[in-house]
């Protein structure tokens, strides 16, 4: 037995592997005993970390926004950052964020019949529009709180959330050329002088 | 006992019975027993409609995006059409049309790990996109399948499906004025003369 168990590296693994089974094999899939099976834990220590099924699926779901957050906060913070580099870490155009795609349309499935998790969605999308003003802000030099601001940073995360999730559904037609033309030519329309900078 | 069952009747009754069990309680809430003790109807004549609980829950999604198609048809030949009354149509905006998208949502979330449920709505937004190129072309005087209108074309259903998506799980917030200004900036943005005709 280890004298120290490091329990936030064990959620964050439990969360990965449990987004792995939701992407594969949905909501349903989900059980403690199905993650203890694929950690090579056993259910008493992942029980130990969640309440009950609802419960690890919300933080299977929080795990993948964080990772969500994360892949948009490093190119909010690269040098060459452009407020299309910034919402194409949101798109599903590679592995990681196509599976957290899959969570998150998993995820919705039960949150739309359930007040509870649907909060849970909300709330990201609302923090993720606040981080998206932000950046966007920066870039066009946009007064922070601006109401035009406001409106086109709604608008881009209307059009990324619109582009993922046919993205999810029809991978062959939404390939990752096709989602990113999409994303420039919404941010050229919704923001002309920035597509420019940010096409070039 | 009937001499004549309208069949198509009964099904069409059924899959709107089933559209509000999944609307209020998800898809595990869908079965041959609830449907049939919602509708009044035994379970043995739920269950002469629909092979297995997944049959029922596919045609209780064609049926909602049905129900979508003829909002959309209905907006398409009215005599003062716009394309943001037509696009307005898709959207969660009454009753009816916040229960069908909480049902497509509901869908997607098994669809996201189930490929043959995936085809339905792969299919489906393939088809609404080839309407909407359509109208567009009609209200533009565009040429059909001009790779321009094609690109537009995807753009307003995405944006549509990103409004939709958000206003499900944030009603409060994205109510039926901000879905329908977010429309029009949407369409100003992606259309310009369209856009001034549809918002007059």
């Amino acid at each position: 037995m280890p004298k120290y168990v490091d329990h936030h590296a064990r959620r964050l693994l439990v969360t990965e592997v449990a987004a792995e089974i939701v992407a594969a094999r949905g909501v349903e899939a989900l059980t403690v005993r199905a993650v203890a099976a694929a950690t090579g834990f056993s259910t008493a220590v992942v029980s130990h970390y969640f309440l009950d099924k609802r419960d690890l699926l919300r933080s299977t779901f929080r795990a993948a926004a964080n990772r969500s957050t994360s892949r948009f906060e490093s190119a909010a913070t690269a040098d060459r950052r452009s407020v299309v580099s910034c919402l194409s870490a949101l798109l599903p155009l590679d592995d990681d964020s196509r599976r957290d795609w899959r969570v998150f349309v998993a995820f919705w499935g039960t949150a739309a019949s359930d007040n509870e998790l649907a909060v849970e969605q909300r709330d990201r999308v609302r923090s993720a529009r606040g981080r998206i003003e932000h950046v966007v802000a920066e870039l066009t030099n946009a007064a922070p709180g601006d109401p035009e601001l406001r409106l086109v940073a709604r608008s881009l995360l209307t059009l990324v959330q619109g582009i993922a999730t046919q993205a999810v559904f029809d991978p062959a037609d939404w390939t990752p050329r096709r989602q990113s033309e999409q994303l420039r030519l919404g941010v050229a329309a919704l923001l002309p002088g920035t597509a420019v900078r940010a096409a070039s």
